[in-house]
């Protein structure tokens, strides 16, 4: 069979269009009504995408008033959309930097459980001070201890995920023995963020552990990918940008002594889809002009760390102002770079440049015919650039619905995507193996007697 | 109106009888298939209880080989089991001693809006030693330390769950403004344990705050239980025992200035329920022969921290064994005190005690027929002893049904327990108000700004 692409649905309030809640036909009223998540994953499971996504971050991280703020945690809600589904892939984003790897190793155990086999976890190191100011710490970590800490909470959840062998459960009625105490195993960690005995709480779940998932695009954010995501999610502009992070992303997967088929490289897409051109431009230009150029204007100078006070709205950008952007690598500073790109290559106004943004953070915002959505999709993804997509819909469920309805089957007619599913786990979808647990029966590890 | 009773179905593995999984019936191979937990959370939503509850701890506390062990983290099966449900509360056990306010805080709150106002928390300190080595702790903190912790836990999650007003969410489309920054407040919480900034990351939930269930029952817990709880879990075997917590929970909540209706006291009861009295009997006789004795032995050795090994297993148990368990409110020997008063009044032999805690670790176990197990609940009712029971069949399903279909219809009959659901959040069930925010315009706070 070719290669088939991988699609996600990123799912996010009323679209990812930061404008998109204006719209007259949007849900606005139903942002935190698990019904319209549900809906929104029926629509995904009935295209054969991959999975769901959410985002998260454990405060009110950049919220203004100005767009929809407050969303519930994901993993409650992808627990709940489980309950509703029954295919398609749930991956939920929580922090190593805020969360306790065994509280977290419980969650994610019991959705992919509950699930019966669908969960993924995007993992983040979450870059905000006001978070960390939920969580009793007066100041962030650094970015590389973030890491630091990340690597280790990734090493103990993976030994907890592998506590239980597979075949620990005896349920033998006849001698009275539930499990083999030989076959569930303390993990004894003991590091320099964490010591945990172990074993997990609760046997293995279907899948082994949760798929790994990651978005971080820094040198230290890409060194972990390297080492430990099975899926990326990552935001480019042009194809010679996600061309370069892809071979970047896989040699660093082979360094580590991983195939390059072991990590699927995501960038986000957000398409505004309809049957004319046209129509498209029409809508996108009609969603801009929803946007609130103070609330765009203070995000910007929040990430850049400079005044845009004397900038006309309507007058290009100088370079200067994003020159010091500084290197793509620096920590936390990757998507200002995208945006210095833009800025240095397009010469946009403010206004033009706010209304890049405002589509989906820096994401590719394409406007277009189903067939042309298709072909940037198969561009990318026949050269390099990708191995499939995380679709960010400007608004929801209709441009998801547009997507699904009419780009996803021009992709199955190219033979590019499935037209049903092929098995029942996120893994089965990803094309990702099943991993052994670390306890098997050549580990020579010491049983643990409970 | 009479007074109505509260009932609820405590949700556990093949049922509550220690050996109910050798029954044959069983449903050994799905405990941990939500399935399974939806198929008995609808038998009692059919019957229109109150809620269903999870037991929890972050570890495989008490694990042994002869019983199930290791189940899914409760919040997360929860928000499956809410997502086909309708009406039922749903009441899942955190630890104070484990979580971070700020991560339970969301999953709760989550909970609550995804179930549309219908959870509960279980508020526990969890009082094991291997428990506390799963969180980086060389050991676990005193009894008294914990409810200390658990106090400012609950005010700090109290204030989260209040930090956004009711009516924050302006989504104005016309005027681009999402939420009112006045109606969302920091709590600038510093205390002992935790300095939290706050807001919550999500709007506040329909029923304000998730309703507060607790079941401790030391000096300490019930304190805690009397400032705090507006349910209580809680285990006795006579009327007499059961009179006078209850009389002392009351009057501990009417010192703390709240009415004594605002704490729905609710006993164990764990029912064999058949047509007749001696086929309820032989069912219960035979669920006790499939129990493993050297397992109860093991337990209660380790809880009464005495050899067991030379008693006789067919020979009463001499007084002396448990009379050093001293007094009730001792923190943790609670449990203990109840096995010594049985020893005591009812002079078991060995099996035989074993037998009575195999039943369901200490509660109430009745065998008989629905008049005669409807008539306990009823005097227990009437006269001062419970507001309701949590209901702990000893096999699920089998048992549950029996006591939805024939001990709740007497009940109904009887006019003291609902035949429709009235409201539709759990606050709604317990008759308990939903409270004010904190924040409330008169609070007069500072209003965070986002
Ligand atoms: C599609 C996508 C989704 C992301 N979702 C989250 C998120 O939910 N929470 C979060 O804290 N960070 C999220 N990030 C940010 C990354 O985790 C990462 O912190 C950021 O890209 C900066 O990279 P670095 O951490 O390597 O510096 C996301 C990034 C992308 C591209
Ligand atoms: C019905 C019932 C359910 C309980 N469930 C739990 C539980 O799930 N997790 C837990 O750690 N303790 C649980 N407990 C124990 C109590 O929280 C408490 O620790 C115990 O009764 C001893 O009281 P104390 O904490 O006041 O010493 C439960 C107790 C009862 C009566």
């Amino acid at each position: 069979m070719t290669r088939q692409l991988s699609l996600n649905a990123f799912l996010h309030d009323t679209g990812h269009h930061e404008a998109s809640w204006r719209h007259p036909d949007s849900a606005i009223d139903r942002i935190h009504d698990i019904d319209f998540d549900t809906e929104n994953a029926r629509i995904a499971e009935e295209a054969k995408l991959d999975a769901i996504f959410f985002a998260d971050a454990p405060g009110l991280w950049g919220a203004t008033p100005f767009r929809p703020a407050g969303h519930l945690e994901p993993i409650t809600r992808l627990a709940a959309i489980a309950a509703r589904t029954e295919r398609i892939g749930l991956i939920a984003t929580a922090s190593t930097t805020f969360y306790d790897p065994y509280n977290l190793a419980r969650l994610f155990s019991s959705l992919d459980t509950i699930s019966k086999g669908r969960a993924g976890w995007n993992i983040v190191t979450t870059q905000s001070e006001a978070v960390a100011r939920n969580f009793s710490l007066s100041e962030l970590p650094s970015a590389s201890e973030r890491y630091v800490r990340a690597q280790e909470f990734i090493d103990v959840v993976t030994k907890l995920w592998d506590s239980w062998e597979d075949d620990a459960i005896l349920a033998d009625r006849e001698s009275g023995r539930f499990f083999d105490q030989e076959k569930v195993h303390a993990i004894h960690h003991v590091g320099n963020h964490f010591q945990i005995e172990g074993p997990l709480s609760q046997p293995r779940s279907p899948q082994g552990r949760p798929v790994y998932v990651q978005a971080g695009s820094s040198n230290d954010g890409r060194a972990f990918a390297g080492r430990n995501a099975e899926a990326i999610f990552t935001a480019h502009q042009t194809i010679e940008d996600a061309q370069a992070f892809y071979a970047d992303i896989k040699s660093r997967a082979v360094a580590f002594g991983r195939s390059p088929e072991d990590v699927k490289i995501l960038p986000g897409i957000s398409p505004f889809v309809a049957d004319t051109r046209a129509e498209a431009e029409e809508l996108q230009r009609y969603v801009n002009s929803l946007t609130v150029p103070a609330y765009g204007i203070a995000q910007l100078e929040g990430l850049a760390g400079v005044s845009l006070a004397h900038l006309e709205l309507d007058e290009p950008v100088p370079v200067e102002v994003f020159g010091q952007a500084g290197d793509v690598l620096d920590n936390s500073r990757s998507r200002l770079q995208v945006i210095a790109n833009i800025v240095e290559r397009d010469r946009p106004t403010l206004r033009g440049l706010l209304h890049r943004l405002a589509g989906a953070r820096g994401h590719n915002v394409v406007a277009g015919t189903p067939t042309e959505v298709a072909d940037i999709i198969t561009e990318w993804f026949q050269n390099g650039a990708a191995d499939g997509f995380n679709v960010m819909p400007p608004l929801y469920p209709q441009l998801l619905q547009e997507f699904t309805q009419k780009v996803v089957p021009i992709l199955q007619d190219r033979g590019l995507f499935r037209t049903e599913y092929t098995g029942s786990t996120l893994r089965d979808h990803f094309g990702l193996a099943r991993p052994e647990s670390l306890y098997g029966a050549d580990a020579n590890e010491e049983a643990h007697v409970v």
